[in-house]
């Protein structure tokens, strides 16, 4: 039986804590937040104590650490979980800063300890079966992957302020999974974004519409286009050509009912938003941290992983600011 | 090059002849219409002449009639037709009553001339597949067939007084599929019919819903279900269950065009009526005549079958008055 | 916080017992199975107690019992559960006797408890959702029903012999809809079955393929199709007409994976089973018992319910048997 | 009645001379072609005479030409044609050179004819109904386009040779739809191109996977991918994000036969190639073309819509030799 505590009891914190407590081989003992009422509410509803950061890092019986809490403590906490012991379980980003990212993997190189960056989307049943699928041959040799991706509605303008602008917020997690399906990385990519949606968010600098190309060292081609607002619903798709065949994961549906009329044939639109359409791969990666922890497995999804989306969100930037293709480090 | 004349300048009439104006090893010379004008019209796109009955059963020249005029002239028709040695292609049914059609079946015996009754439907690209593969035994043996079989609207009362009653007008094409996907003779039906869609149907004793089920000698089940109107188009469905699979073959849309937006996904309903939705059927069971014709081959629907239809549909009606199934002679 | 007790820690009992484990407003307390391994490792997972059925009943703290152990101790323990006062969760069927079954009603009507009998798939959210846009009045006033209903793959012979067999055990789940969706109750029907599965169903007197047809008083029909095994998994399918249109609710898959090669479009075939495709119907059943009892509302599905799906089996048996349509009392 | 000639009798020669052949207020009297016993097959075929290009030119019962023949010859029988005072149908592209095509123009304006240039794809009924649809509103204002556009198999390498490469020969379609589509001329683009399918093509300096980003001026968003070879037939697909919805028109299929087995559900896979898939497209295109001419309306598809075509493609391969995102003139 593993021992958790976690940082943040916000939203994201809640759905892992509460799938957390639904799991037969993991106990929650401890939640930090801030915000005390949310970290009592939820330590309640899950069987917890509520703690402070100190009390979680002294605590000999804690075995690992849920990093839910805001994104700019993340890279702190994950460096203090290293240093006494503990597995971590980061929320993405590790930062928005690729400097603090590379100083926070730095300090966990000296107290190395499992370290699991939450990339819920390759834990979505149908993207992770494609992947599966990929990996077996089933279509050949990876030729193009293209990748659309679009929130339901535009965030505050409050929100974006501090999200680290579109590509490193929202972008981050087509990176990652351009990356997992490539099965290269990308050696050079260029991006074009609009600001179409609100033009509120042109004017804190940020885009709310974006297109970009990859390219890896091999030839193989990428697309990924993203919108902050889908009036339809949380569009999520994947589409992978190869030699032999194509591969396409699309999104998810809350029934299967059609309805006929005399105007046309109706069905459900997809699932409104993450909350919905990753419930199934937010329980689906606490269970791999989990398991890989139990059977003393490299994690599915580590730092190494983290740190190369933010790279590519970072050339990407340097793309729409210079107008030209960037070299990838 | 095989000479055709044609009886009747009607609707179906209309897209026989210009169906036959396309092929290329097919010549229409004749066109006869108590409706000279209509003759005359459908002659002149056609590039073909108006005749009289008489002048075509004496022109040696003519090799096939197709017989498209009301259905009281078709028996007459094609027992004249065999006499004067020409192969026969007849709209359904050959007669509405089962002893007219046995006399003109018996007639034609004593003149044999190749007989395809048209029943189009077989000649559905989707349908023709599903049988091909049906046969080819990709489901393994056929254990259940459902039929939906559903028209856009209710016909003016006029028509459905003439038409012989749903059964016999509208069920009488899926009893020709069933026994032709069944692969083996129903031996017996039981038949619902209520009047849903207008009372007006009720006064001239007809029906406008139909649930019909049969079983075959060997225990094979067959389910069809009929309505004069479907809001949402012309509805026509096959499913069959074997012993290792399942087909179904659907409905037709004019465009693939899918639109999403805030309340739901929305595709093409079905195409409106059976001009539409079986255009190509028309055109191929034509080609089929022919082809059977040109290679001296037996004719994939004959008489027999447009004979056995209508004893599925008497059984029907008889089951419906009597309340009770009724074997199949 | 209702306090529950349930009866069976087999399959569907486990079911029961895990779902309201994980609800907030209800709690199991006590487990009874002859079985004793069984109901000590369900009670231990479920942080419940072993008892005996005289130690449920007469715990004053109990609210509730699931009845979930086998057919033929659910009416004793459903009269017993009433006496004692507490609300029954009953797994269908009440019993295979329609005798007991209202020997059962009977005995409750003098101790008034609420009874909620357990047909989950009205609990299915693409089912629930059609009908109640079909109440809604999405498709005009309903005119033809179409359930289809067929098993994965053939039980042991030795389950079937006990199951009271096929329109009992298996049909009725389509009975109960049909009724539900039909919106009146049918007042005739017909049924055809034929063993073409396995040759061992017929020497025990059974099924295995069955095909019926319903009408209630106005003329609205109904089809039902069942096979006790479809190569492909479980395949659970609902078609409704209307005056205004057509409602279809399908099966459910794994993923939206799509794979187009040089073959085919291939995508996933339904879920395999009914712990699969209806595990969301048995979490939402039991929250709508504990939503009814804690706002002391009638049962959403009740003794009534349970009776009429089997006296609709049971006309379809003697409609086999005697080969003519049997009115429905 | 139009009078019609035809140059050309090979493969796209043959598709327009028998459309034309249906056509009841047209007629093809004349075909041109060195191949001569091929322009006398699809004369004869077609009920039309043999020809040479001066008789074409100096025949006044002429009112039309179809420009069918190779891609070197277009230009200057567009001219002639115009100087004849003949309407021009003309296959794409005018010329491989923009600097052809700006004389060619230039030529044309001195004696003005109406000017068709054939993009087939802007006729096929789902890609008209989008465009119509987005024209209409539905999707309220266009902000994203994304072209999928895949040929089923790499032809020769010596059709290659001579083809202008894939973005002239190929994209160029693709940039015609976009430009269509998009409502907004591309203000600079940017692509991405590889040889995945075969070194072959690498070897005579082309390539055939292609990834391409454009924006308009107003910051609309598009996305081209094209390849040579899809394993799974002709994939082409069109997706439109407004403000208020998404579009999208997909492949056509044979037939709608599904199949369910123990392995997968099974649909057809797209039409073959261009010849299945545009079948209608190519009918359309000339009854639009004819429609025009007889009413006197500007052509639905002009000259310029042919140079800017050409005009994006030159951008693209500029692109893809410079490594950067080039402006469009």
């Amino acid at each position: 039986m593993l021992k958790f505590a976690q940082f943040g009891a916000g939203r994201i914190g809640t759905i892992h804590a509460t799938n957390l407590a639904a799991m037969p081989n993991a106990r929650l003992v401890a939640i930090v937040d801030v915000n005390l009422p949310a970290a009592r509410a939820l330590a309640q509803r899950c069987g917890a104590q509520v703690a402070t950061t100190a009390e979680v890092f002294a605590n000999p019986e804690i075995d690992a650490v849920i990093i839910a809490s805001s994104t700019d403590t993340h890279a702190d906490l994950a460096i203090a979980a290293a240093r006494s012991g503990k597995a971590i379980f980061c929320e993405k980003p590790i930062d928005l800063s690729l400097k603090r990212v590379d100083a926070c993997l730095a300090a966990i190189k000296k107290n190395p300890a499992p370290f699991f960056v939450a990339f819920n989307r390759r834990f979505d049943p149908s993207f992770r079966s494609l992947h599966a699928r990929l990996t077996r041959g089933e279509i050949g040799t990876v030729e193009q992957v293209i990748i659309s991706s679009r929130d339901p509605a535009l965030p505050p303008i409050a929100y974006l302020k501090s999200s680290g602008g579109q590509l490193r917020d929202m972008t981050i997690h087509d990176f990652d999974l351009a990356r997992w399906l490539l099965g290269e990385e990308p050696a050079e990519l260029f991006a074009y974004g609009s600001c179409l949606v609100d033009p509120a968010v042109k004017a804190i600098g940020d885009t709310d519409s974006l297109m970009i190309v990859m390219k890896t060292h091999s030839g193989r081609l990428c697309h990924i286009n993203n919108c902050r607002r889908a009036s339809y619903g949380y569009d999520q798709r994947i589409e992978v050509l190869g030699s032999k065949g194509r591969l396409i994961a699309g999104n998810q549906t809350a029934t299967t009912v059609e309805r006929a009329d005399a105007d046309a044939i109706t069905t459900d639109k997809p699932l409104y938003f993450f909350l919905e359409r990753y419930a199934d791969a937010y329980r689906a990666e606490l269970a791999a941290f989990i398991s890989a922890l139990e059977n003393h497995q490299p994690m599915p999804v580590g730092a190494h992983d983290g740190r190369q989306a933010l790279v590519l969100a970072e050339a990407a930037i340097k793309s729409l600011k210079l107008g030209r293709p960037i070299p990838i480090p």
